[in-house]
């Protein structure tokens, strides 16, 4: 990631409400098209990723983020720029191996589930906010980093907390600065 | 309307795009599942409406509105408190009949179809943005007031500004108040 030109300085916020309800209708609407809860998690996964590869244009010129150097220092800026910016929560972030190339984003709520109470009948399975993790392999895949992203845990299965997962599949490259001669 | 006890304070404030691009998502989705334009304006305004009824309480509960006494000014209401709240804009509002319960509400620029730069191929009389008018019908019903609902103009459609007319059909109730004696 670096730090581009910013193009679209106007910074439209707005009360996240309106997402979230429009989130759930999009669930509902594919657990109707879907019937396995499989299915539907690799869709929402699919759209996820679709928006990711939009947003990060976005969000690149909406923030000040500068070149990151490790894995770590680019988890901290999606769970404390990115989840902020859209979501208007900051997960926590925990490093889960000595490889330093895996990641939890934690948080104690999540926004995007806030208006569900439970998972639908039958929907034992449904990663009902999977569009995130599509997200984030979308965006992130932009800027040339390949992730594998899952819920490890979720609240509405019962965990204390949502666990999105993260794991980096390869160094970034690191820029050659080579004086012609 | 009445000014209720704010019962949820806090206000989370996002950046309006995953929204938008959550948005675009769930049209391109039943865009798949119904062959018919007038399918997915109706479903779409069916499911604004869900949403409307859910969305209000959100909204007597962040915003400070009292009571209003007029058309007029629920339509005022709606443009420069609810849209600036979910969708970050401020349309301008006039009202189309003598009558007085005839009233537009005109978008410059519509948030929500921000990303969208023309109407998918074949699908002409898509009103893309129809969830706003069952937004908005469902809304108002839970505060007893019937209206109906419905884009006049579109900028995807060629138009010069986005207009979305609200007919109020009937007045609504004045309360009585009348001393026991």
């Amino acid at each position: 990631m670096s730090r581009p030109v910013p193009r679209r300085p106007e910074y439209h916020k707005i009360n996240r409400d309106l997402l979230v309800l429009t989130y759930g209708a999009l669930v509902a609407q594919l657990c109707k098209d879907y019937e396995k809860d499989e299915d539907v998690n690799k869709y929402l996964d699919k759209m996820g990723y679709g928006i990711g590869t939009r947003l990060v244009e976005d969000f690149l010129a909406r923030s000040c983020v500068r070149r990151c150097h490790s894995y770590s220092e680019i988890t901290h800026i999606i769970a404390e720029v990115a989840f902020k910016m859209y979501l208007g929560v900051t997960p926590s972030v925990t490093c889960n191996n000595s490889s330093k190339n895996e990641f939890s984003l934690i948080l104690d709520k999540n926004p995007l589930s806030e208006f569900v109470e439970e998972l639908p009948a039958g929907r034992s399975s449904l990663c009902y906010c999977n569009l995130l993790c599509g997200i984030i392999r979308g965006a992130l895949e932009m800027v040339h980093l390949a992730v594998d992203v899952m819920f490890l845990q979720d609240r509405l299965k019962g965990d204390s907390v949502t666990e999105i997962g993260i794991t980096f599949l390869k160094q970034p490259e690191k820029k050659k600065y080579r004086r012609r001669k």
